[in-house]
């Protein structure tokens, strides 16, 4: 029988964030993570398929959202405009009561190249919903991967902008700012 | 005292190829690897961080050559026409005596998610490589980054394209008319 644990993985990450921050990540082992919110290793491991994964819950949930705010874009599908949407609605994963929270957490991945290389990894996962949700519509390639690229890289810079401790903005309008900005950097390169 | 062995990266490369081919990456260990060459496992680690790696020798070669031909391009710089340059200074190292090679590298990557991730930094590091270049010569941002992303999507095309078997352009070809096309995209996105 599997117990069931009232959000598990939500504190599994944040001890995790807690050990890393404290000890460093390296000097960290999934039985302290474990021991310290009062779960087992084999909980862990249910819910992260490895010490890396436990920093990137809640990726599925963002790139779902991305995916289907590009679906639901009004017809005929002007991409960058579809992309705009897509991080707009991004921003409820990103209120000011996680800022705290992302901007530990960057810093431990930061630090971290083994973390780096599973971030680049949960990036390009943004990239390929972009992509396949805009050639879903009928965006014709490489117009489709281009503007994915572009929402990727806004994604990110809105995310760096966010977690400043100098910024004021929310989320969504530091996506528009930053979208806004590569288009006109786009027509510019072009 | 180090022995030195000749083309010992090379040799150790190929092996690794040869084997992960054969018997695939994950039943495929370091010692087999050295054991194939002839050379020891500490020659390996000499070459190679880990087992990732093998597959991924000639990178610093790669970015140095991109990096270089941004800082040659003509004054005023036009990112996209240094990127170009670029991409096709990088022609050197994809020659048809190279495409077997490639072909069965890309094979066993594309099979094995520990490869694909490994993959990704190397490619970000393209990118890297292209916006702080362009940086150095004065791109402003986010026109620097945004090229930057544009070069490292021209490059995965034309690499991608060059080693499909049905192909019967040469590489620098291949990167001219892939960054045609994505300068195109770019002004029909903007």
């Amino acid at each position: 029988m599997v117990r069931w644990e009232p959000n598990a993985p939500e504190r599994l990450s944040r001890a995790a964030l807690e050990l890393f921050t404290e000890r460093g990540y390296d000097n960290t082992t999934v039985a302290e993570i474990a021991e310290r919110t009062g779960l087992t290793k084999r909980t862990f491991f249910r819910h992260f398929a490895d010490k890396r994964e436990v920093l990137f819950g809640g990726q599925d949930a963002l790139v779902k959202v991305l995916a289907e705010a590009i679906t639901a874009a009004p017809d005929p599908v002007e991409p960058l405009a579809a992309i705009g949407a897509a991080l707009e609605a991004t921003a409820v994963f990103f209120g000011p009561e996680r800022l705290k929270w992302a901007q530990e957490r960057q810093a431990v991945i930061d630090a971290n190249p083994e973390l780096q290389e599973r971030e680049l990894l949960k990036l390009a996962t943004l990239t390929t919903a972009f992509r396949d949700a805009l050639r879903e519509r009928g965006v014709p390639e490489p117009g489709a991967s281009l503007a994915a690229e572009i929402g990727n890289l806004a994604f990110r810079t809105a995310f760096t902008r966010w977690i400043d401790p100098a910024n004021q903005l929310d989320f969504a309008e530091l996506t528009r700012r930053t979208l806004d900005e590569l288009r006109q950097a786009a027509a510019t390169l072009a």
